[in-house]
């Protein structure tokens, strides 16, 4: 490494703390992961957990999304409303001091107020994904599979509305503690696409206005009648969720089906979607991984951080 | 106690198990109740279990319902399909050798081939309610909440058709092991009918084809937004997932609302699904607890046990 480099971004979430270090063109010349979520930091905590996956690097200016910046993160820092222009966002970083030279600038979540709705560190991806200007049209509809999946509209680098599925908290709730997951082993690695996936994803479709949820049951029934394996349960389960995300999507009206979806996050996960977004009629979907290394760049960029920066590199600027 | 008793029933399920004793006149003359569900036996297990909680009872025809006839029961007693006459589930109890004097018949539970639906136990409270003659009219809708819902439909003595929600199981579930319940109090005896509830219900039919499950993580936003307080999300979220329960009951087309509902089971559950139920446009329900120990009773009438033990009560007939 050397001295050409010119910002740290952090990826900081409940589970995980990634690190990247960027050159002054915004390239990544190096990464780092801990296990070190909000939930599960180091002695020392926020500080500590930032000094040693930090150490090395020369220091930088520092930005960080995710759920750092949470009720239970270093920092609470306020939501800012939707909708919303990317600057805006950029706008409402917050700094924290560190008490060190390196200062941290977090980013802000998204709020929605009716229906309520709140983000945290989706935006950085989303707005990685704008700036790669990798969605057609000036509308995009973006979906962020995970955890919490968030499906997003957005319209000339506005963020306009979204939508929140709790659908991974709940399919390892289910799997972990629900009688759907009494017996059945577990998980596997399965060959992708799977044609138990397509059964639970068609299983949601069909359901019509019921939903899907009415159909969990059967699931267990369908297993002591032996209409499915054990071995089973969990792809099924994974196609029922995942299909009813999409059933409310479109019957919601809002995602048509001809504008392009573009899925954001987990590479497997993303293609699970997209197989599933097919089979509703959606045209084959982009999908785009690491977008929150873009957008901690992109947002460091919006907000001018860079270019002091480049003047004042560690002066604390904006305190 | 005299030798005037003729049955003993048992309602034994996952996590309870309840000791009726039956006069000649099917009036209960005793009960029992012990904390010992299939899923949490006593040393010795099944036969040390009946032998404990009918200690002290003269030796009678025993019947049992409930789990103990499931693969993790005592014997796994083959379900009996719908739709069905009640007679022919009589005609189905498994008579298991205990060893002792004491045989027990275990009730068969119902399966639903299209769509996939099994139940245990809840087929017993059925019988219980159509001998009772609470419902008016040759059909009949009845509900019984709990940790999964049974909707079922009758008619002139058949169970035709039903359908589970997993309501109860998922409420405990997301309270306990979900974001949801995070940060919020534990459970708390709150005056009902209360308004958050009835918020929840109204929330749940207002989704209308998106369905409540869509909704889930929208409790979570009200909260951080201070638009629901800590204290209120699990009334919220009961009466969310109650009313989700209505809005796909109403939709399916199945249970229309000039058919009077019978909601069947614990006194203040019933109460909660009452009013649900009204806020749907159903007349006032009709309601009943206890009804295992009325559907024991008649199956061992309507089965012969009754007339067989007072011929030769303890020889093991039927064998």
């Amino acid at each position: 490494m050397t001295g050409d480099v010119q910002l740290i971004g952090l990826d900081w979430g409940t589970s995980n703390l990634r690190a990247y270090l960027y050159d002054t063109q915004g390239r990544i010349v190096d990464t780092r992961h801990q296990q070190w979520g909000v939930r599960q930091l180091p002695d020392g905590g926020f500080p500590a957990a930032m000094r040693a996956i930090t150490s090395g690097w020369p220091p930088c200016v520092t930005i960080a999304a995710g759920m750092v910046g949470s009720r239970q993160g270093w920092v609470e820092v306020p939501y800012v409303d939707v909708p919303v222009e990317i600057t805006t966002i950029a706008q409402g970083l917050h700094r924290v001091d560190t008490h060190t030279r390196q200062a941290i600038w977090i980013v802000p979540g998204l709020r929605q107020r009716e229906p309520a709705n709140v983000m945290r560190g989706e935006e950085t991806q989303i707005i990685g994904v704008l700036a790669l200007q990798t969605t057609r049209g000036s509308h995009a509809h973006l979906v962020l599979p995970g955890t919490h999946s968030k499906w997003v509209t957005t319209e000339n680098h506005r963020v306009t509305a979204f939508q929140t599925f709790m659908t991974g908290e709940m399919y390892s709730l289910m799997l972990k503690h629900s009688i759907l997951g009494a017996g059945i082993p577990e998980e596997q690695d399965q060959p992708f696409p799977n044609t138990v996936f397509m059964r639970g994803v068609q299983r949601a479709k069909e359901s019509d206005s019921k939903g899907a949820w009415s159909q969990l049951f059967s699931t267990r029934a369908m297993m002591l009648n032996g209409e499915l394996a054990s071995d089973d349960v969990a792809e099924f389960l994974s196609g029922l969720l995942i299909g009813e995300e999409f059933r409310v999507a479109r019957s919601s009206g809002v995602y048509d089906t001809n504008v392009q979806l573009c899925i954001i996050g987990d590479a497997s996960l993303c293609h699970r979607y997209a197989t599933a977004a097919e089979h509703f009629g959606y045209a084959s979907p982009s999908i785009v991984s690491d977008a929150t290394s873009y957008g901690l760049w992109e947002l460091a960029r919006q907000s001018g951080l860079l270019a002091q920066a480049s003047v004042h590199p560690f002066s604390g600027v904006k305190a």
